[in-house]
Formats: C-alpha cells, sequence, structure tokens
C-alpha cells in the first residue's frame, strides 16, 4: 500500500496542508474501519478476527477521492466562508461521507448513540452496511446528502437543480467517470446554457477520474486529455486538471486549483451582475486524477488492487479466515496513523477536531440539504380561473392561467418545467409573466426567452426530471408537465426519488420537501395524431408500485377539477402526485363548488348523469380519466336512448388512491364506503385512462369485484381520430353501452336486437373515419346531459 | 416562401446538381401533399377545399433536411455503390421518408396499391396519417426504417448497432437538434470509442441543426460553432459544416462534404486494415444547417414560418375555411414545378425517374432493414453446462460456460452487452474466448479489452439497449446482462421496441429480427448488499404491460433451469424475453431432463417436494423466481416440521405467460389445467419474485382465485442479510409457513401455538443478525429436502 506521509518528514508543507492531509487520513481511517469493523476500533489491541464483520459489505474504491474532495472543500469553506452543497455522485462511496459528517461532530449531534468517541466509533463502523443499521450508500439517513447515489447519472442534474435560485450556494458535485458515462449525465454537462450566474448558485463539477468502475476502465479517463477538455468546452466548461498520486502534491494543487476554480465563479457571477456576460469565461470544471482506491493495499494475493479496479468494493476479503489478510487489513488501518489522529478516548486529536467548518457552514449540517430552508407558497384562488359548466375548454389553459399567478407569488421559490412542451400543453400564459431560460444567443425572433426566466424547457425528461428533483429537495416547488407517454423515460428516476422520500419519513431532521409534481397533459387517448409510440398510460402503473406513503395519482375529468386538484398538489410536502389532464378542447362537467367537493371526496356517484335515484340499480357506469368520462356520459346517453327506463349510476373516480383499501393506501376507503359508491352486486362498468389491470389491481378484494369489470388501454393505437383510438380498445360509448346491456338481466330478451343496434353505428363509425378522415358529427357534436 | 431554384436560371449548376435539386423539389411536393391532399394529387385542377383533408396531421419542419438528406445519400451511393442504411431521429418526418421510398419505387413493390401514377399518388397522400392508413412517423411499415423515431434519443445508438459485424455498411445517422439534447443521444457519441474500424461498418451522424424543436431553439444550433465542434472532437468526431439557404449552393457544398466524409471513412477503415489507427483521425459527422421548413411558407398570418419552430408541424393550418390560406397553401405546392417533376399521368418524370440507386441499393429497400439478412444462430448444447442436483451453484457461472461456447460459434452474429456488470454476473467464462470491446487506449494492466472484443461494456443502459436493438433489428442475435432494479432505466425503450416489434408482425416483407433477450440478475432479493436504490423488481410488470404477443418472461428456479430457458429464448424470433435470475451461490433442484420438461410446461407440480400425492391437499405452496422457491421449499420443511402429516402440494412457475388464459397470451393455459395444478379450492400461498399485483393480474379470472394469497416484494428493503430481505417483506419461510397455516382448516385449533413457535424463531433471527451481522446458521445451512 501506500506509505502514508510523515509529519517529520523534512519537505516543505504549509501547517494548512498538514492539517488537510490529516483529516484525510482521518476520514480514510474511519472509512476502512466502517467496511471492516465491528470492534476495536482504536485498535487498542492487535487485530482479531472476530473483530471484523462477518460480511464485508462496501465501496472503497471512490472513498479517497470523496474524502480528499471533502478535506479540501472545507478548506475552501473556512477559508472563504462559502455556502457549500455536496452532491456525491459515487453515492457508494458513503463510508468516506459518513466519516466527514462524524468527523464534523453533525453524526453525533443527529444520532447522539453515535457518539465521538471510541463507543461512538464503535457503533459508526458497526451499523454501517449492517442489519438495523445505514446502508452502504448516501441515503437520506447520511447528514448533508440529498443525493443517493445508488443509481448513477443524476448527480449534475441534482447540484444544478439545487443551484438554481440559490445565488449564494456553490454545489460541489462529486461526479465518478463511471457515472460520466451515462445518458443522463452526458447531457447534463449543458447545464451552463441553462444556469444563470447572475440569480443562480454556482456549480462546481469534480469529475473524479480514477480509471475504473466495477470491472473497466472508464472511457472519459482514458479519452485524450485534450478531447476531454475540448469535450467540456464544447458544453461552456474550462477544465481544470489536478492529478497525481503523492498526497502532499495532490493537496497542494488542490488547494490552489479549488481556489482559483472558487475565483473564476465569483468572477462569473459578478460580470453578470454588471450585465458582463460571455461564453469565453466558461465556468470552472475541476478534473482530478487520483488512484482509485488511493492508500488503500497496493496489491492482494499478488494483483495489483490500488490504481485499479479490484479496490471498487472491498478491497481484501476472507479477513475472518486467513491470518495474512487479517494482518494486511491491520497494516491498513495503521498507516494512517490513527493515534497522532485520535485521542485515547476516540475523539479526534487537536490535529483533525477542529479542522473543519462551524454550525450550518458544515456541508454535513447545510440546513438547505435537510430541507430546513424553506418558504411557503403563495398560491392564487384557483377559483378565479374555473369554466363555465357546459362550456368547451382546454383544461390545462385554465390550469395555465392559475400557474400563471402562482409565478408572480412565488418568483424565488417556483419552477416549470417541460421538455419542449410548456406551450403546446396550453401553459402558455405563464410566458406573459416570464420567460424561458436561456443562456445561450439569443436572435431576433425568439419568442419569450430569458436569461432569469423560469421556465426550463429541454428535450431532455431526465434534465427537467433531474433539475426539479434538485430544487425540491432544496425545499422549494415545481412542476414538470410532459407527454404521459414519455414519462417512461425518468421512471427509474421516480422510482428513486419515491424510495428517498420514503426513507425520509422516518429522518426527524428532515422536513419534508415540497412534493414532486407531474402533469401529464398529450395522454394516451389524444396522441391519435402522433401515433403508438406516444401512447402509453403505464407511467401511473409505475408510480403505484412505490410506496402508498407518498404515492398519488389524479384523473380529473375536467378543467375545474384540474385547477382544485393541482392547487391540492403544490400544497403538499413529500409526495410524488401525477395529475393526468388532457390539453385538448373537452366539456365541462362540474363547478367550482361540485368540483371541489367531488375532488376532496376524491370518487363519487355524478347524480346528476343518473337515473337510478330512487334506488333498484341495473348497471353502473364507473370512469376515471376525462376521455373515459365523455365516453362513459355518453354510453349513459346512448343507454337512455336505446332503453329509456334503464336505472343507471354514473361513478367517476379522480384520486386512484380511494380505490385501494385504507390498510393499503391512506386514501384508501372502506369496503362500506365501496359498497355504497359501486353497490354490492350491480355489474360495474368501469372505463379507464389506463391499463384495465390497475383498477383490478386496487379494487381486487373489494366486495362485489367479480361484478367488475374494466375497460382501458390495450395497446391498440395509431394515427387515426380520437374517437377512433376508443374504438380500438373498445373503450367507446358503444363498446360501453354494449358492455352494460349484456350484463342486465332483464333485457336478456333484446339483447340480440341491442347488439346489432351498437355494432351498426361501430360499422358506420368505421366506415365514415375510413372516409372523410374524420370522426361523425355525432361523435363530435356530443354534448353532456343532465338527467335530473 | 422561398422561390424555388429555376432550371432556367443561369447560373454555375452541373446537370448533377439539377437532377438531385429536382428530386428533392419531387420529395418535398409529395411530403406537403401527403400532409395535406386526400384528393387532386398533381393539382390538375386549382385546389378545392374539398382535396385538402379535413385534419391536418404530420410534421413538415424537419422534412426539407431529410429529403435533401436523402438526394445527397442517393448520390453518393450511386458514385461509389456504397452500401448505406438510413437511420432518421427525426422520425416525425416520415412524409419525406415515405416520399423518397415511392420515387425509388420500393412503396409501390411493398405496397402495390401506392401505385407509382396519379392513384398511387393519391392513395400515398390519403393514407398518410389517417385512419386505416399509415402513422405520421417512421414505423415499421416504412421500407427501409428500422427506427419510429417518435421517441427521441435512441437514433445513433441504433445505427451503431447496426453498423457492428457490418464492415461493409455505412449506417447514415440523421441526428435532430432536438433530439441531441437528450441523454442517450448525448453519451451515444461516445461511440468511436468501441466501433471497430477494421470489423465493423461506419456510422456517418448528420446532425441537422435546423435550430428549433416544437416551440425553442436548440442547444446544439445556438452552441458557438468552435465549441460544437470541441465537443464533437472530444468524442473522437471531426465536425464537417454544410450551411445556407440558398438550394444550389448547399447542394454543391452538401456533395462535396459528403465525398469527404466517405473518402475519410475509407481511409480510417483500410488503415485499420492495415493495423494503423490514430484518435486523430477522427470519424467525420456532417453537421447540416438549414432553415426549419425550408421551401415552406416563409410567413403565415404575418409570422415567420420558415426557419422558425413555428414550421414543426402543419405550417398553414385552417386551409378548408380560409380561402387565402388555400391558396398560399397550392402556391407552396406549385413552388415545388410539380409539372416538371411528373408525367401527366403521376409517374415521375425522367428527370426524377432514374435518379436512385437500384434494388438492393435503395436505401428504402435494403435488405438488412428488413430482417431479411440473417444468419441462423449456432448454439451449443447447454445439457454440457449443467450442474448436479444436490450442489450449490452460481446460476448465472453455469450459463456463462455456454454463453462462451455460443460465442465461439457465432463469431460475426452474436454480441453481449451488459452495464459494467458482465463479470460480477459470473458470465466471466465468457472472456476466455473474447474480449471487451474497447478502441480507447489500453494499458498494461486492463483485462480483456480488445479492439474486437465481443462483450460490450460501458456504464450506460441506454446505450448496452440502444445498440443491442440496431444490431437485433438488423438480424443478429444478442443478449443484454443487467441489475435487475436498473432496467428500468430502459422502461421507455424496451415499449417503444415492443410496439415496433408488434407492428412488424402484420408486415409481410419484414421477416422477424431475433428477439430482444434480457438477463436479469443482481434481482431484487439479492441486493441486501446494495439496499434500496437497487431493489426494484417492477421491470417484468412493464413488459408484461405489452402486447402478449411480443411480452415474455421466465423466472427460472435454478442453474438448469436457466440453461434450457435462455437456450429457448436464444433461438426465438420477434420477441422480449426477460429472464430473471440470480448470481448467488443457490441450490440446484432439477436434473437437466427435469429442467427441461418443468420449463417447456413453464409451470407444474413439483411432486418431489410435495406430500399430497395420494390427493387431499391441504395447501398449495407456489413460487415463481429463484429466492421465492428457496424460501418455499424451507417453508414446506417447517411446515412438516410443526405438522408432519400435512398434505402440501409444491408448484413452481417458470414462465409467467402460462398464467394468462389463452384469449389473454399464447403462453397462456385453460382453466382446467390451471385448476389441476393449482386445485379449485385448495388455499394457494403463492410466494413471487416481483410485486405480489402481478400474480393476481395474471390469475385474476381464475376459478378459486379468492384462495390465492400472494406474498411478494412491498419495496421494503435496505442494507441487510439475504434472509432478511425476505422477512423485511415476508417472503421468508416462517411468514409463508404461517400464512399456509392460518388456511388449513383443520389445525385450526393449534394455531395459536404454531404462530407463537414462528414468530418465535423469526424473533431469534432478528436478534441474531442484529448482533452478528449475518444469518443463522440453520438459515445458512438450509439444504433442499425430497418428500419422496
Amino acid at each position: 500500500m501506500t506509505a502514508q506521509p510523515q509529519l517529520t518528514e523534512t519537505r516543505s508543507v504549509t501547517d494548512t496542508m498538514r492539517r488537510i492531509d490529516a483529516w484525510w487520513r482521518a476520514a480514510n481511517y474511519l472509512s476502512v474501519g466502517q467496511i471492516y469493523l465491528m470492534d476495536n476500533p482504536l485498535l487498542r489491541v492487535p487485530l482479531q478476527p472476530e473483530h471484523v464483520k462477518p460480511r464485508l459489505l462496501g465501496h472503497w474504491g471512490t472513498v479517497p477521492g470523496i474524502t480528499l474532495t471533502y478535506a479540501h472543500l472545507n478548506h475552501l469553506i473556512m477559508r472563504d466562508d462559502v455556502n457549500a452543497l455536496l452532491v456525491t455522485g459515487p453515492g457508494h462511496g458513503a463510508a468516506g461521507l459518513n466519516a466527514a459528517a462524524w468527523l464534523e461532530g453533525t453524526y453525533s449531534e443527529l444520532y447522539p448513540h453515535v457518539s465521538q468517541d471510541e463507543a461512538g466509533m464503535r457503533e459508526l463502523f458497526r451499523q454501517f452496511s449492517f442489519p438495523g443499521g445505514v446502508p452502504s450508500h448516501a441515503s437520506a439517513h447520511l447528514p448533508g446528502s440529498i443525493h443517493e447515489g445508488g443509481e448513477l447519472g443524476y448527480a449534475l442534474a441534482h447540484a444544478t437543480g439545487a443551484a438554481l435560485d440559490n445565488p449564494e450556494l456553490i454545489v460541489a458535485c462529486v461526479i465518478g467517470d463511471g457515472e460520466a458515462e451515462t445518458g443522463p449525465l452526458a447531457t447534463s454537462w449543458h447545464a451552463p446554457a441553462f444556469l444563470n450566474p447572475a440569480t443562480d448558485g454556482a456549480v462546481l463539477p469534480i469529475l473524479h477520474l480514477n480509471g475504473y468502475k466495477i470491472a473497466n476502465p472508464t472511457v472519459l479517463s482514458r479519452l485524450p486529455k485534450d478531447d476531454l477538455a475540448a469535450m467540456l468546452r464544447g458544453h461552456g466548461w474550462r477544465a481544470v486538471e489536478v492529478s497525481g498520486s503523492d498526497p502532499f502534491e495532490v493537496h497542494e494543487a488542490y488547494a490552489e486549483a479549488l481556489a482559483q476554480c472558487l475565483a473564476d465563479i465569483r468572477q462569473i457571477q459578478s460580470d453578470a451582475h454588471r450585465g458582463i456576460r460571455s461564453r469565453a469565461t466558461a465556468w470552472p470544471v475541476l478534473v482530478l486524477r487520483t488512484p482509485k482506491g488511493w492508500t488503500g493495499p497496493r496489491t492482494v494475493g499478488g494483483r495489483q488492487v490500488e490504481g485499479s479496479w479490484r479496490s471498487h468494493q472491498v478491497p481484501i476479503t476472507d479477513i475472518r479466515s486467513d491470518p495474512h489478510r487479517l494482518a494486511q487489513l491491520e497494516s491498513w488501518l495503521r498507516s494512517y496513523q490513527p493515534g497522532e489522529l485520535f485521542e485515547t478516548d476516540g475523539t479526534p486529536a487537536p490535529l483533525v477536531r477542529h479542522w473543519h467548518p462551524l454550525g450550518a457552514r458544515r456541508m454535513s449540517a447545510n440546513p438547505i440539504a435537510h430541507g430546513q430552508v424553506q418558504r411557503d407558497l403563495n398560491l392564487p384562488d384557483w377559483h378565479r380561473y374555473t369554466v363555465d359548466v357546459g362550456k368547451t375548454a382546454e383544461s390545462t389553459r385554465a390550469l395555465g392561467g392559475y400557474l400563471r399567478d402562482a409565478m408572480v407569488l412565488n418568483v424565488d421559490s417556483l419552477l416549470y418545467f417541460a421538455p419542449d412542451e410548456h406551450a403546446s400543453n396550453r401553459l402558455g400564459d405563464v410566458l406573459d409573466v416570464t420567460g424561458r431560460r436561456w443562456q445561450l444567443p439569443i436572435e431576433p425572433n425568439d419568442e419569450h426567452l430569458a436569461r432569469d426566466g423560469r421556465v426550463f424547457e429541454v428535450l431532455s425528461e431526465h434534465l427537467c426530471q433531474g433539475w426539479l428533483e434538485g430544487y425540491l429537495l432544496t425545499g422549494r416547488h415545481g412542476l414538470l408537465s410532459s407527454y404521459e407517454a414519455f414519462t417512461h423515460i425518468v421512471d427509474s428516476m421516480v422510482a428513486q426519488h419515491a424510495k428517498w422520500l420514503h426513507t425520509s419519513m422516518d429522518i426527524p431532521w428532515r422536513r419534508p420537501v415540497p412534493s414532486l409534481n407531474y402533469l401529464l397533459t398529450s395522454h394516451v387517448w389524444r396522441q391519435d395524431h402522433n401515433g403508438a409510440s406516444h401512447q402509453d398510460p403505464g407511467f401511473i402503473d409505475h408510480v403505484l408500485s412505490k410506496r402508498p406513503e407518498v404515492a398519488r395519482v389524479y384523473l380529473p375529468p375536467d378543467a375545474n377539477s384540474l385547477l382544485t386538484v393541482a392547487d391540492h398538489c403544490l400544497r403538499t410536502r413529500g409526495l410524488v402526485n401525477v395529475i393526468v389532464a388532457g390539453k385538448q378542447p373537452a366539456h365541462q362537467y362540474l363547478t367550482a363548488d361540485e368540483a371541489r367537493a367531488h375532488c376532496e371526496q376524491g370518487l363519487g356517484v355524478w347524480s346528476w348523469a343518473s337515473t337510478d335515484i330512487d334506488g333498484g340499480t341495473d348497471v353502473v357506469l364507473a370512469c376515471a380519466g376525462d376521455v373515459p368520462t365523455q365516453e362513459t356520459l355518453a354510453a349513459k346517453d346512448v343507454l337512455l336512448e336505446l332503453v329509456p327506463d334503464l336505472r343507471i349510476r354514473v361513478v367517476n373516480v379522480v384520486d386512484l388512491g380511494r380505490l385501494f383499501s385504507p390498510e393499503q393506501h391512506p386514501h384508501g376507503i372502506s369496503d362500506r364506503e365501496y359498497g355504497e359508491i359501486f353497490t354490492r352486486d350491480k355489474p360495474v362498468i368501469f372505463a379507464f385512462h389506463g391499463y384495465p389491470w390497475l383498477i383490478h389491481r386496487l379494487a381486487y378484494r373489494r366486495p362485489g369485484h367479480d361484478n367488475l369489470h374494466v375497460w382501458g388501454f390495450h395497446d391498440y393505437g395509431t394515427t387515426t381520430t380520437p374517437f377512433d383510438m376508443c374504438v380500438l380498445n373498445e373503450l367507446d360509448r358503444y363498446h360501453l353501452a354494449l358492455a352494460a346491456l349484456e350484463r342486465v338481466p332483464r333485457l336478456d330478451g333484446r339483447i340480440g336486437h341491442l347488439r346489432q343496434e351498437l355494432l351498426g353505428r361501430l360499422a358506420k363509425h368505421h366506415d365514415h373515419i375510413r372516409r372523410t378522415g374524420e370522426d361523425l358529427p355525432e361523435i363530435r357534436d356530443w354534448k353532456p346531459r343532465r338527467t335530473e
């Protein structure tokens, strides 16, 4: 292994570098201890097999780069009183971050049983990757973290989102060279095209090229240096290189480089304040080249480990059974000279103890990372944007007015994100009061571009999601509008975010952060013009596979219900709210009061559309989603035309969580309530926005579920008419009417005739659209009717 | 609108340029016709409202760049007899590609009713984005296409995959500047680090900077030119710029630039054949800057359209109701001088007619694009790699031997892909016969890197998936192994691929291509060391939401069943096969013959583990997945220990498709068969690998489904022991045993005592792992026992 630098060496090192190095060694010692030890943390006695954990779980390779960076950022913070946040892409190196938080005292403040002494050090070691302890990754348990890092790709996007509207903040972002190969990270380099040096904080990427991922060299580390610098330069960054394997040489270079980066950042920011902008003055990115697993065992069993992918996880294994390896581990631990770093009682020695920023300046204690810095959202009264019942309106356009005024009221804590769809999603009113964020050249014919615009549009769902997550996790508010089908692009990101939120619920020092709000418009039933690739309603299935404590899905049927649902979602914290609402002109069913009452209830009987007021229901027509609601109401009309005395109950569902049992989801209603709404024994024809099995899943254990028949999407779609999209999936009014009639026993004698009639109408539709390219007038001109 | 170039102009244009321009104008005319016209295709009479489609659906903005590129690629193909494939990222410009295929005659060959005459032209126009016609995107219906382009991000990865092992091929790849903002596309630029100039074909990216996406300028088009060139240079590409808005200036520059690109490619390839490689000789990328919606209306209603985002979709709307706009459309169409381009009978005029490559050299008729060039896979006998029953083995390691020998037998048509997990997934034996693909510098300590390696490892699920898709769509074979949780990263890609496969089933000239095979190892139950972010079994839910005609999911319980399942999957075509199998040491239950019979059946009773041979079943223990199978067999042992006379039936499910009804899935079994296996009225305790509702969905309509109780994953996980992962989600042997006992009526009197016993064992486990960090010896040492 690399010999540790000796303080007694006769070399020219300043006291500062000595302290940085000591702190680094302490953090490394504590990291190795976490991976290996369950006892004897200070090596008071020679290391014995029983001091070593039986299962060795952790990742060493990235740790020394993380601890080195932490030490040098601390130096910078102390020197210039910087407000810094650290996003660690290689979050699997959490041992290094735990160590830093413990050395800074934060760990013991937040977890008193992990005290800053020998007993606490033992607990710090033991709990790591241990049952009942803390995970091996930078999870929500970790003080100072807003980023788990288990799934690679999002570090730079999270860091960018955290920097937005935080002009005082420097967000340092360690990017592993493995992560740098991912798509989301690759496009995250475009941040300089969006980050506004006058009103945002700065992102300082630290691209840590240790050369290897799990089992391979990395692309970026093997690029010719000029190529890497050119690649970064092309995205608007200037590479500042620090490389080496001699600790003190690296310390000196790193300290100098970081100081230069900070000076450059301050210069860019102060220039921007004075109206001076030049892409030629690029943001700095620190490129750090140090060996993977640096200061760890150089070889194990004759094979190179330090400076190779073999140091990725646990460099020396089989410690308990192999005395030679046990000795190697002890020697490795002692190479950090723990006696110099810790007092005999385990507290950090004076050389290390005070070598960190104080209070909230500690990156492990930055209140921004813990959701402690939040502004409440001021929201306008949504009633001002409502649409009259009976009119045709684009639901999302009504919402656009509300969002516009919400923006005016929250100019420093609310942002909207869209992958190039903000205006096409009918949210254009927002652009009356703010612009689209843009730092690249603006040309005369451009519209609504602005250096400080508060609408972020980039054709990357990953960036929209990652930026928004970073913004939310640091206590601000936002909305992401997107095509429904393409939210699958961020399936994995939302799953990770939901896990983070769920884990955070049990962590008292984390304040719940504003919810992640999606507006999915351009949904499956209204992508008749774009065709099959744009038609997929499965994102809500995915979101509802996450913990019910955090997952919410709403399907408001019209503009007024969209307004009240959106208003509700924006006020919540700690959730993932998915709202699905169309942008096409559509019917309006509910007054503001009706909409509020209905959406608060989450589901209910629409008596104004039902004919079973005196009981004796023949059939229940249930629906969720705007298009299924339209087709259900039209099916009701068809049914009453054919069978005027049919007793129909219309049920509309807005909040899918209501369909769960109360034991399954906090929004779940009781079986009694369920039975009162859906009846206990009548056929229910449920027209659903998404895949039908989701409704079956939610209502699986309900009384009478054998009578529940769900129509939904079956991946039958192409470029066609809106009504034909329904017909292809048998969700149209005629198929729904037929499904209902077939399940009413008293109509058995007439069903052949009725079926003929409905199939005839479908055939007429089929012929008409193939001849004319549009739906029949009777479809287009249909209007909802009240049965009262 | 831009005045069309006049052939009579007194300018120096060669005959070649005149022909290129005429062909381009013809393709543009045909494109506009498709977007707008349903009659009067040759403008024989003045345009009337009824000639125009009532619903205008299509995307004009990108079309002139696509048709221009097509025209110039054709020129190159004819000049140098190039075997070229075209991947069009902006596939929403399909009208331009339809036009090209029609001009080349391919369209009429494959769709005789779209003949190359006036009637056919009318049909070409009418069917576009029309009910019963063809979609607005470059779907599988489009001759020559392997890429739909509806969801942006994957064009360059598909093109790269198509080029692999196709040394004669040039894959031209149009990349829109919108798409270039996506993450997957951004990292796709790293192709030069993997593409081998000696054995692969070449990719020629054509980055089309028309400046705008749907509603915004694009990042890449606004980057300073030097920055863009630097960005590309950094990834290993040399930018060759062509820009302008004067057609003939652009034609001359484009022709020259393409010729230069081809010469550069040939030079790089011939150098590589002679062993000369230099990253300094970078692959060319053509950067094309032409106006969005070029040659379309310059302004509409006083607002700029050509050269702006407003040309993205349909530049002039309300044609039927506004005579002025009708006239503007007619004038636009006539600006292409159709009389010069088409004979009076609608056939292409001589100026245009023969200006395209012939036969299979037509990009619209390249047999590679239609799956017509395929090699059958030679597969070794999987019996040679089997593992003895009773042993402990890593299932995927056994598969590694099989895959190694499969590679030897198919050295030019089989590739393996993994996001840096090939070796950790225990497939390392493959590296005995081939290397990992790598074109960047190789250092002395590197292992298994090779210029022509056939294992592709990059830390990007998007690239692995995209490259594999491109490889499969051009008729070759492959396997992607990945962490189960992180396949969610490509949720959207697999959905699009499944749709492509499903659409292709109805297209006779497309031969079914080899299946997309996933091996999901490092699965949810064995990510105890990495924690919550690595634990998610939902990918199979997502795949099974796609059309049952193409979706397959297998959960082989041991090594021998993994071998036979993998062997089966590799032999299939046209499917998405997902195999979930662990890489950790595990028990082996089935001999080769048993495994084959069981996996062919897809599910069945394991009589060797059952005690109900004489009938009178008390309870059915069903399982799917390796860990659930282990816990089920252990639960059976626990049950027999506690209640020796309990009549247990053990059922194992490998092929989830079997659980569907036959009407729902081609693999579905009848209700009779289902009842024979699961019984009709006995309690079934189903231990499932994934989310429990998937099993409920599959078996929802089965007789006796009220007796089906599913245990699965509930998003409870962290860094802990393997057994504790099961306990946290109540999928362990004790919870399963308790669930069984509680449902056997004859045990009612003893259930209190039995419950105490099992909860006691769970408490003992809990205490032990929290004290020692590992599972109890009785858990670790458990071995499956035969009941016979």
